[in-house]
């Protein structure tokens, strides 16, 4: 089991490297290897690059073990992905889908594209391993419900593991996305960073924590919910009840209100154009316009960055990462926003939270909320199955 | 070692419960428990009460290991102890001090309490088994030096450890004030929480932080550095050259100043006449105003409360703690600040973070960084020297 875990996480090493992580003798790791290939869970596959001395093999999760099913639902978005036990991706689809149409619309079409998945990849549901899934709001992860998602009220303590039990007898796992996307990073990264955030910011704007190596889900499982974090005591009011909240401020609903403003008084041909033509104006046309050098988006855009660079200002005082990662959908809007935000939080921090503070993109792109429900689905199946040693 | 440890973080138990614990054979505890009262590390002190069949003896660590010396170093306090490997107080002395004077100065005074309080207790230097040290500002745990305090200038890079290593052969850990406090209160529940966050407000405002049941230092050793964490974009402007932070508008020099406008203008006779008595204001003073019902008073502490409160907000809603304790010289102010904190917190706060959440005076009150010191100098002793197993 943990050596089954740390393959996983490590993605290939020798049997000698696995015995000085786990602290094991040589002999022992000899027979627990040998044991697991025999029972089918592990196999030797490639040669590793001679470091002088006999050649090593590089211990693998056996493919044959099964295949992972992760699935990301967003706020607008539907990913799902069949991948195999080292995480290739084996079948994906995405499509846009709005998460407030309830647990029973959207389930049902995670459950027909889960199926079709499935079988474009080759494989049936019994082979099915384990599931991830990861939901835009706060997840109790003992019970895998949402507890009180503002985004998604008709999904409160809705059992999303009960509705899929029908189709697979593997087990299904429910996390925050955010956690999740933290979660796929730490995995990236094998786990050689052990204090970072990634912050998502897209219809909401959420936090997934690292802390010691592993993933922080907080008292109740709300942790990272800093979207309601106050930057302007005199701000709009939020549909949280308060005043002046970063998501109310410089999420996606928010870049966009403040386009339309601007296209409508005038102060931007490029947004006014997109307003007449797409009878809206999105983020992502912010972000094309601001490109482009339209003085107003770019105003806009910089404005969302500061605000949420300020946000991020309080939580690097606190928390004094190594790596604040940046995804969502934001992300598409261009370099300049990033920019933004590390101005304001490299103004705002103390000088010895942000010395070696690095503020990026997440390396994983839009496949890190995917890449993290297969991993949740991986690492939790194998704490279930309890496969010794 | 192992078993040590966890005799000293459960303070008495029997083999049987140590070696579920640990995960050991009762056969194997046996075994190491009766080597470690050979070595005269352990001694099998008193009877626990039975729960019915026989009874089980209570381990305990040896009294015989020798004593722990915690030094808590405050802006404007000293306090020195030294401790049973119980952490039982032995000798303690508190006095003002003035971190400002430097380490020569305030280390010379710490040397001299140490020896003074060894006498005292009928102990020589070479019975201390570890020292361990708290400060008001961000250290680097690896090498014990403070690194840019803002508070105490003139100690940065100072080698503490160096400069004690003269007199004792014992090991010497630093580490920040509030992060021992943190400790103290771990160490007082037996680790039975988590995850929570201890603030402190004095001079300044500091936040220890408890994750997955261990102190979180950050990448840099500054986590925690909530003093500086903006709550008001057009506030004063904090000796960190930023406006509006916690520290400048809420910490203890900021009732003192708000209390001495209070009294030149005329809001208050009892604030005025103890302005003109003593020469000055103390936050101790305006607590004591507040308590006896004065107007302007009540208004500054709930004014301080609900500053720090709004700051907390933030941080509750990132790391979302099962409890936050406060303590420092604020909590002699009485409990209309504490009353003010929740009200702003809970507030500000969302409702899935707070509902479980409670705020509250440190338990350990004053002694909260003395015995987190002398925790650290138990815990930290034990990891150096490696007592097997």
């Amino acid at each position: 089991m943990q050596l089954l875990e740390t393959t996983f996480w490590s993605a290939g090493g020798s049997r000698h490297r696995m015995a000085e992580r786990l602290g094991f003798s040589k002999s022992k790791a000899n027979a627990l290897v040998a044991g697991l290939v025999e029972q089918g869970l592990l196999t030797e596959a490639g040669l590793q690059r001679s470091t002088g001395g006999r050649r090593a093999e590089n211990l693998q999760l056996n493919a044959g073990l099964g295949v992972l099913v992760g699935v990301d639902i967003g706020a607008t978005s539907l990913d799902v992905a069949v991948l195999a036990p080292d995480l290739a991706v084996l079948a994906h689809h995405a499509e846009p889908a709005d998460v407030r149409e309830g647990p029973g619309v959207v389930l049902a079409r995670v459950r027909g594209l889960i199926k079709e998945l499935l079988a474009r990849a080759g494989f049936t549901a019994k082979q099915v391993m384990g599931i991830g899934i990861g939901v835009p709001g706060p997840v109790n992860f003992e019970i895998g419900q949402l507890v009180n998602p503002p985004l998604m009220p008709a999904w409160d303590s809705f059992s999303i593991r009960d509705y899929l039990r029908e189709d697979y007898a593997a087990p299904v796992f429910v996390d925050n996305d955010v956690n999740l996307m933290a979660l796929g990073e730490l995995w990236r990264l094998k786990r050689s960073l052990s204090n970072f955030l990634v912050i998502k910011v897209g219809t909401g704007i959420g936090c997934g924590i690292v802390c010691h190596g592993e993933v922080y889900r907080g008292a109740a499982g709300s942790a990272g919910d800093v979207g309601h974090i106050c930057v302007d005591q005199e701000g709009p009011r939020c549909h949280c009840g308060n005043l002046g909240c970063v998501e109310a401020m410089a999420a996606g609903p928010a870049i966009t209100r403040m386009a339309v403003q601007a296209a409508e008084a005038g102060e931007s041909a490029g947004l006014a154009e997109c307003l007449r033509t797409q009878g809206r104006i999105e983020a992502i046309d912010v972000g094309q316009a601001s490109r482009a050098g339209d003085a107003a988006a770019n105003a806009i855009v910089q404005r969302a960055g500061n605000l949420i660079g300020q946000m991020l200002a309080s939580i690097v005082n606190f928390f004094n990462p190594s790596h604040v990662f940046i995804g969502g959908g934001i992300t598409r809007i261009g370099p300049l926003f990033l920019a933004a935000v590390r101005q304001s939080v490299y103004q705002r921090s103390l000088a010895l939270s942000t010395r070696h503070l690095e503020i990026q993109y997440t390396p994983l792109e839009g496949q890190a909320g995917l890449i993290g429900a297969g991993v949740l689905a991986m690492q939790e199946t194998l704490k279930v199955r309890g496969v010794a040693p």
